[in-house]
């Protein structure tokens, strides 16, 4: 088995080990998926993720855009997002600029679920990801639906992550079990989508995180927006914000471990999640279209928003992606879209270094073995730290190579 | 000949007329190009432009890069902006990233050619477009400088063109005569190069514009600075910002013609200018490596500050730009674009028209026969309008598609 857990940038603390895939969810959860014709190609494109307890615990995160799918508004606007029981996700449709008519089949799908799953509405979120601008049918989900109420077993995981998956190329899915220092045992298990953001009709990054562990409220938000903003929040394929992105965290509860806050167990877990979402967002960053290579680069000095600026600007930059799909160690690209992320600040004193080798220091061109270098950018990861004038930030974004495969998928897709 | 008004989005003012392209400089310029051996191909890669008129007026503009080059700074910084008689360009070596030994190699260029040219240091301005940290070899510059003192002649232009080109796959010149209301007629020239500031090490636009009309220097200053926020400000090959690009105007006056602040004339010159300046930006747009089409972004409605982002985030949409590099006219990907540029405002009743064709109105999708648009945006130019909540502002954004092309020369480009 491949581990789940292979980028030099995650660190995976002491207690946390790697399950069996097929050893299924955490206690109290379950899972199904099944075809409900609305991807063409006929594969599973309709999911449900159950917990059985009443108690459960919720955290939810959603994409910024200012164009919201409806399925975003549904769950954000109409459902309890500390106590979601019940996640209903359907791809092959974004269910996005669909108008009222959206609306209202966001909410059947929402009304179904509860039906189907034996929870209240307002315990239920709804997830789409797909074309956009198509109006969803909502007879084929609900039959579907009907067809996953039978169906939902502990270890319905693998097809629910099959379920989600668009353009991606490969499952993004992870069995857990984390030690806490107190001796209990917890399991976190997560499935997630996303080829980079990088599909226009297809373009969304789900996430499903489920742990048999009892949180606070309280604890479960802060915990899931931390990691996110560790995470999904520091990814970029192509610079483009989807319309339907959501991440949520469930906590049945049913291991009877209780994470209490600002403990040692809670420190842990939290570390155990923040691996987890790091490592599935490198998968989605890994999965971009074509993608050869994933790049991190991290920007120190400065300010809290100008070390934003240069790591967009350079992570955003295709001058740098094609060099990273190129294996180019040319810095000078990198230079320009620092400039560019920092208008007027010439000139500036800038340092760059490539994979450990300083090439720029306060702005200048130093010597480096050329040939070395390449050998290196040519590997599967490859980081640049860039310094600015001062010490006051830092920060990273990881981002994917631009290759011919990006652009034959988005110039070749037809409505 | 081809004309050198080609686009539909370029008004040619009526007293407009374009003349023989091998007809000369306004009258009182020179002009000649020289092979020095910066590029490695051995072509043309050091050009001179010169005023011979004393009391010439100039105005200029430059990159807002926080990474300037050192022509940029020594041009900046030592140059008298409104009295340059002498411009000195060089292309294969951007001497950026290039610290003190590239300003001192920018200072000499500037000293050999007044010295060549027979003005004052103060009035040369010192460009460079090539790679970025590599050291600009003096003893050649100097060298191919005295040979250009020999070989300046009133039809140059064709030459210096040539040696400013570095990726750009054709050349940008025009001769025009301005038919002045006052009856006068003036010369108006200009060369420019860039193929899209796409390309990493060899990312610049350059424009020189000469006249013999007579204007006050706060007149150039005005309509070059109106001019360039229409034209060059406009465009976007791939949003990447060159620490090289200077636009420069040249007024020689010896036509005897006086061009008097706001009048008639002004007006005219100014519209002749905008519509030279314009197509240039286009020609550079279009000459982005590998480009196909043509698009153009215009939005209207919200504010000064959210139709600038909507622009950009539309131009510089690596989706939006594969969907026109593939005559797909799936206006998801607007939608999708609109969104990330204005984060937090959903819902967002935003309205989009392709080539006249409304496909979204309030946020929400109309019907539209799609093999018709499909047709239309498979032509040299497509048109974008946005429309967005209130009646505040409007911009236009011009950009280029996202080929293979592009790719190839961006990855496969070695140090």
């Amino acid at each position: 088995m491949t581990p789940f857990f292979s980028s030099r940038w995650v660190e995976v603390p002491a207690g946390v080990r790697e399950a069996p895939l097929d050893s299924g969810l955490p206690q109290g959860f379950r899972a199904a998926a099944v075809a409900a014709a609305i991807k063409p190609s006929g594969g599973l494109d309709l999911g449900l993720i159950v917990s059985d307890a009443p108690d459960t615990v919720s955290a939810a995160r959603f994409t910024a855009s200012g164009v919201l799918a409806a399925p975003v508004l549904v769950t954000r606007d109409r459902a309890e997002l500390d106590r979601l029981r019940t996640v209903v996700v359907n791809s092959g449709n974004a269910n996005a600029a669909t108008g009222g008519r959206g609306m209202d089949a966001a909410a059947k799908m929402q009304g179904s679920a509860a039906m189907v799953s034996g929870v209240r509405e307002d315990r239920v979120a709804v997830c789409s990801t797909g074309v956009i601008g198509v109006q969803l049918d909502g007879d084929k989900l609900t039959k579907g639906l009907v067809q996953l109420s039978s169906r939902l077993r502990p270890d319905g995981d693998a097809e629910l992550a099959e379920a989600i998956m668009t353009t991606d190329a490969f499952e993004k899915r992870a069995v857990l079990d984390v030690d806490l220092p107190s001796g209990a045992t917890v399991r976190l298990t997560a499935q997630a989508k996303g080829a980079g953001m990088i599909q226009p009709a297809f373009a969304t990054m789900l996430c499903f995180v489920q742990t048999d562990a009892a949180l606070e409220p309280e604890t479960a938000d802060l915990l899931l927006g931390v990691c996110v903003k560790r995470s999904f929040d520091r990814i970029s394929v192509d610079g483009q914000l989807s319309t339907n992105d959501t991440a949520i965290l469930q906590c049945s509860g049913a291991s009877g471990v209780r994470i209490e806050p600002e403990s040692d167990d809670e420190l842990a877990f939290g570390q155990a999640l923040d691996a987890l979402l790091r490592q599935l967002a490198l998968a989605i960053v890994r999965d971009g279209e074509g993608s050869k290579r994933v790049g991190r680069v991290v920007v120190r000095g400065g300010n809290e928003a100008g070390v934003e600026r240069v790591a967009r600007g350079v992570a955003n930059s295709p001058l740098v992606k094609a060099a990273l799909h190129g294996g180019d160690p040319n810095w000078g690209r990198i230079a320009q879209a620092i400039g560019g992320a920092l208008p007027g600040t010439a000139p500036l004193a800038y340092d760059i270094a490539i994979e450990g080798e300083q090439v720029a220091v306060a702005g200048n061109a130093l010597p480096f073995d050329v040939a070395d270098l390449a050998q290196r950018v040519s590997r599967d990861e490859v980081e640049y730290v860039i310094g600015l004038p001062g010490d006051g930030a830092e920060t990273e974004v990881f981002f994917s190579d631009l290759s011919h495969e990006y652009v034959t998928i988005n110039a070749d897709y037809t409505t």
